[in-house]
């Protein structure tokens, strides 16, 4: 008999963002795997195993899980966000790809969550309110001049641009970098949505422009929004403008 | 004393998808708007009113809604997905620019959602796993045009492509005329990933490649993604292939 793998999302930050179904897949599980702080957010069940691992080390963690369901247990990996979006499913994916036989013939279930960039635009407003695009600013997995690339076609394009891991280990200043490169495209009111922490007790949300934005605070629980052409800021009363990018945008 | 608003994303499909917080916000209104099959998923509850409108009136349900908050109340907009892709938010944001000065002042939240690439992408592996973009087919609100050179610049940039609204009724022929861009650009072997109805009990999903895509039962309850040139496709023993774009996409 094959086991059972499951793939969860938990969403950013805190519990509000948890899915019913993922609840199910974590009630269901025998064993979690999981970054320690992914870990910590879900609470401890009688008889459910646990076993943390360092955030560098989704390869090795989606062995171990699809080594448990293939001995025929029911394991579950917490993933903080979506796993689909720069985290957990896709490393699953490789491990199966160039794994056993017995992994491909696994009853794998991936549990969507609330990823970062849709919990800040939620609270911004509606920046992705019209096309957009998700660009990791991490340059261990590609070249920087790819992400330049990428960064140049979006802005030409006129996409909104969610802007992932903008302060990697391997390149500190790749935000920086970021915004130089996007000054020089975009022009100097466009604006900039800096969270970080989103949904945790130390949350910090700040409205700027592509002028104004200053990436020294940056870290790897940052996202960052940068606007289209069209995107626009709505001074409010007693509350954090909102930006929102209009769905009839040129 | 003013109200508030809260626009609520439900996810795809069906319940699986609600988070915690979603269900404390349609609890504590005392009028609810949306379009008739969104309030159709919301359990009704004594005392709350439904304000059931069509789909194409955006602009007049928010209106509604936040007049219902500037009098004192407590309104929910229920939008399926994300309220800020493609839908409600940016319409509010938009209501709340151009209405009255009361608007501004109002307490308004955003409660975020499974967004349907999210769920399609966790039906069919891992197609989100690396840089990505989403982009609406419908052109009742921008240029063909620049559509065209939307596809034009993901494709040659080397994000994956998440295609919403594939078949509007101002133009039906849009994921034709998308999928014969783009079979001009990208290899026919390029995985492609066609979900209908995610999360229904009609739910249907293929994989496909640019060259077998065939996208004659395409309506508005379907999302495309078009993979990068590093996306692939994984066998599995009695299952749906995975389809999934390494981290390390070059």
């Amino acid at each position: 008999m094959s086991g059972y793998l499951a793939i969860v999302g938990l969403g950013p930050g805190d519990e509000r963002y948890v899915t019913r179904e993922a609840e199910d897949a974590l009630a269901s599980a025998d064993a979690l795997f999981g970054y320690g702080a992914y870990l910590d957010r879900v609470p401890p069940r009688p008889g459910q195993a646990r076993h943390a691992s360092d955030n560098r080390e989704e390869g090795a963690r989606a062995d171990a899980a699809l080594r448990h369901a293939a001995a025929g247990g029911r394991a579950a990996i917490v993933s903080g966000g979506d796993p689909g979006v720069f985290a957990m499913a896709a490393s699953v994916c490789e491990a199966i790809e160039h794994g056993p036989e017995a992994f491909r013939a696994l009853d794998i279930a991936i549990v969507p969550g609330i990823t970062a960039m849709l919990a800040v635009a939620a609270r911004a407003g509606a920046p992705l309110g019209h096309d957009f695009c998700a660009l990791s600013l991490s340059d261990n997995l590609k070249p920087w001049e790819l992400i330049e690339r990428r960064l140049d076609a979006a802005a030409d394009a006129g996409f909104v641009i969610a802007l992932y891991n903008p302060a990697s280990a391997a390149r500190p200043s790749g935000i920086r970098d970021a915004f130089a490169l996007l000054r020089g495209l975009k022009p100097a009111t466009t604006p900039v949505v800096i969270a970080r922490a989103i949904g945790r007790p130390d949350e910090h949300i700040a409205i700027e422009t592509l002028a104004s934005a200053h990436p020294d605070r940056t870290d790897m629980s940052t996202l960052i929004i940068v606007g289209s052409n069209a995107t626009r800021i709505i001074p409010r009363n007693n509350a954090v403008p909102f930006v929102y990018t209009p769905r009839r945008a040129g």
